[in-house]
């Protein structure tokens, strides 16, 4: 059927999708999030929408048709009803149970990419993984198949080695440190990272508040050359492209099947040979016990072996934030600070030498922690980020007093005295976003106490920074319904009392 | 958030659904896909699409939010990021096994019809039902919610009849001599039907060549006061809302875990008190084996009892068409001549009777079989059809002639000779579908031989109507590829062949 095109001038977030009015979608037998082919120099699939205000023989097109392709107000098109894809097919099967092959979710992957399923098929497939589960087979396809969708990192050498977290626990700058550790030492550590998506800040903001981050891939290998390291913002860079899809599913869904595939497809993609994957463990971590972990540890080194990453994992202590901040400018100026001698922050320095030295262990390297923390003390860590920093674009010389805290502060003092008996990381991460984190890249929090220290009545127990008094306004409301930091001397025995059906909602942690 | 609004006139299928500028959407807290309250004259919540084509300051909206709350282009609304839905809650517990309490699931079907949930989390919910199951106490819940969360018919009659399909047969105009049989009598049944979703057509689109049935509620109303009966569009009346919504996920999705809920809900909020559900079984039909019609029709029967629907099941044979026709016209005309007394369709009898005559003795009347027969044969089913016709605003003069069939046709005939050994009813389907049905009415098949037929080679097995050539040739193209009736002496014993991973595409029918 040829169609006379309108320009809408609206976006679909990616996704290719046309509107058609309801007579039309009749005779070509399309229904609302059905599909069409379009004819014009090339082929195009794309999402059908309804809407009464498209003329009959007219079709409405968002701006991401417009431009893949090339299409002029009012010209002509041939439009004709998509036959049906194939992978529809295969996520039946996975909704019934069937174990996937590489083929299967490859096509899968493939049409994800391609914007040949809607939003309800995507979410059905993440779903029929989170409750029917992916095994090991299934995991290694879906990597591969997310690594062979997208672009790839071609160093050309042996050995590369990578860091990952699955995240979860606030405040937690150790990539700013582990990168500059390794790299320093002559091994390629070709960082990518990511923006927070529920957390306060992810590493991609932090690194942002001393340095761009959103280079290209070309751009991100030439910084590898020099430096030997690099922190780019893995968003850009179209390593695994289907993951940024899924990942808009699950977050909405509060599920996450994915993280395994998502976490080893990027390290594919950047051509790693050895990796250590931090696991923060613990209440109000991912991971709420050592045996869940352990296990999840096994899942991620043998899901490495068949992808050719030599892996390892790290346990991390995961109940409270790691170092003193949370927020991303507040976070960088901590990791400067420790990384110049001007600070001693021991849990964090603690982890990124652990991670760091599992690095240089599984590359040969004797006394690992010790040769990390020698990096850190000697200046060479500092000296290989401030490398980094100007070869990615930004001012070598940076103070951490140069980076922006927000104006607006509340101070939170303690009502009893003992010690922190603890530290609840979701609240404390809501506390942050409702200031302003991430975008507010000045926002955030301080702590003056951790878990075990003495606290007197009136001590100081944390700030919050703002950069706007409205958002402070609105982050200190949730101090009047909840406790982020319990202090006494003792434990309290009494939890909570249940009278009626509770609604409760889960703290989600998406970010990995 | 105070922000400008710009009219988009861009409808949405009934969602709410505003559009913002990334910007904008960062300092609200929201993203894609997330939820957004506009304080008008009332409260509405919204879903976010992001677009760079809305400038910072503004908010695109779409045809349905303005004519909600009645705004005009550039005037001032407030926008806040709306508070998680409850319902998201209760949808991720059923991803994760949990039993839903009655409470729980009319939050989420009221989030679906209020428009709350976006596309992927009902696709979601449709999903983990079909995964996890439902129960019958869930079932239950979901039924009730459905109903109290629309419209209700009102009768004010103390017995109430009424009749469903679960679907799945072509050509199964019963609906259309039940209704006339059973209202002959002298009860009351207030038949509500849908139209073709991927079926050739429904008992909406039937009716529909011979009477007006988009009727609202209180016209039906007055329909079934004067003719103890009508055949009217389910569509527009409101009466479970939410199913619509449901089924537009399920469609894509090709699963169906809502089919009990949703045939109950309409049926009880008619105010039905007798119920009996035909369930067409055979292969080619939705239950595959008489075993797996008898466990669904024990669920039907006490999900019935639970809703105060005193309830039977009828197993039917669906190997094959009902009757000799199928397509909208087709099947009117045929189901008239029938109730004329002009034409002999014994299958289309027998089980219209057996469907009649179970209502007529679940209400007390003896001999229901018979009874029913006597009301075609004394011409009294053909007078209420007659009188309905004209209460719903049809000629009740309508002779079986006056139903358009389209011009276009072709004559498939048989290559072998023998009998009748198969039909494969999808693939009839699907020639209707592209012939034109049920868009165009006069489209469809007429068999000329079915199941156990005596057949000499070159004898015509059907022919295939249309309205316009391009869509008969459409048809066409199926007949190279595919055999809708098999004919021969034996049973073939050769099935197919595999030789590599095969893609099944199964046929899947959606109206219930």
């Amino acid at each position: 059927m040829e169609l006379k095109i309108d320009i809408l001038g609206i976006e679909s977030g990616g996704k290719h999708i046309i509107f058609l009015n309801k007579h039309d979608a009749d005779e070509l037998g399309v229904s609302a999030s059905g599909r069409v082919k379009l004819n014009s120099k090339k082929d195009l699939t794309a999402i059908v929408n309804l809407s009464e205000s498209i003329k009959i023989g007219h079709i409405g097109i968002s701006n991401e048709v417009k431009k893949t392709l090339s299409l002029r107000q009012d010209s002509k098109i041939n439009v004709e009803i998509s036959p049906f894809p194939k992978s529809l097919q295969f996520i039946r099967n996975k909704l019934n149970g069937k174990k996937l092959l590489y083929q299967e979710l490859y096509e899968i992957v493939k049409s994800v990419v391609e914007g040949n399923l809607n939003e309800g098929e995507i979410a059905s497939f993440v779903t029929a993984l989170h409750v029917q589960k992916l095994d090991l087979d299934e995991a290694t396809s879906l990597s591969s198949s997310m690594v062979d969708t997208g672009k790839q990192l071609k160093l050309g050498a042996k050995t590369i080695v990578d860091k990952h977290s699955i995240g979860g626990v606030p405040g937690d700058k150790t990539s700013l440190l582990v990168v500059p550790i390794v790299a320093a030492s002559g091994l390629k550590i070709p960082k990518t990272s990511s923006r927070a998506i529920t957390s306060a800040a992810g590493t991609a903001d932090r690194a942002e508040t001393i340095m761009p981050v959103n280079l290209g891939i070309s751009e991100m290998k030439q910084v590898v050359k020099k430096a030997n390291g690099c922190i780019v913002w893995g968003g850009s860079l179209e390593l695994a492209p289907a993951d940024d899809l899924f990942v808009k599913a699950e977050y909405s869904l509060c599920i996450d099947p994915l993280l395994l595939p998502s976490i080893m497809s990027k390290k594919k993609a950047v051509g790693a040979t050895h990796l250590v994957v931090d696991i923060p463990t613990g209440r109000g971590a991912k991971v709420k016990t050592i045996g869940e972990a352990d296990l999840l540890a096994k899942d991620i080194i043998e899901l490495g072996n068949r992808l050719g990453i030599h892996t390892h994992c790290i346990l991390t202590y995961g109940e409270q934030p790691v170092g003193y901040t949370i927020g991303a400018s507040l976070e960088a100026k901590e990791a400067l600070e420790v990384l110049m001698g001007k600070s001693v922050v021991s849990d964090l320095v603690d982890k990124a030498c652990h991670l760091a030295g599992s690095i240089f262990e599984m590359t040969g390297k004797k006394n690992g922690f010790s040769l990390a923390k020698e990096m850190i003390q000697s200046g060479r860590a500092e000296k290989k980020l401030r490398e980094i920093i100007s070869l990615q674009g930004g001012n070598s010389k940076v103070r951490p007093q140069d980076l922006p805290i927000g104006h607006e502060f509340y101070e939170y003092r303690s009502e009893d005295k003992g010690q922190v008996l603890w530290m609840n990381n979701h609240i404390l991460v809501e506390i942050a976003r409702r200031a302003g984190s991430p975008i507010d890249i000045g926002a955030g929090i301080t702590l003056n106490k951790k878990h075990g220290d003495k606290v007197s009545k009136n001590d100081l127990l944390f700030t919050i920074h703002a950069e706007k008094s409205t958002k402070l306004s609105r982050a200190l409301e949730i101090l009047h319904e909840k406790k982020p930091i319990g202090v006494g001397d003792k434990m309290e025995m009494f939890i909570h009392q249940v009278k009626e059906t509770p609604v409760v909602r889960r703290a989600f942690v998406l970010d990995r």
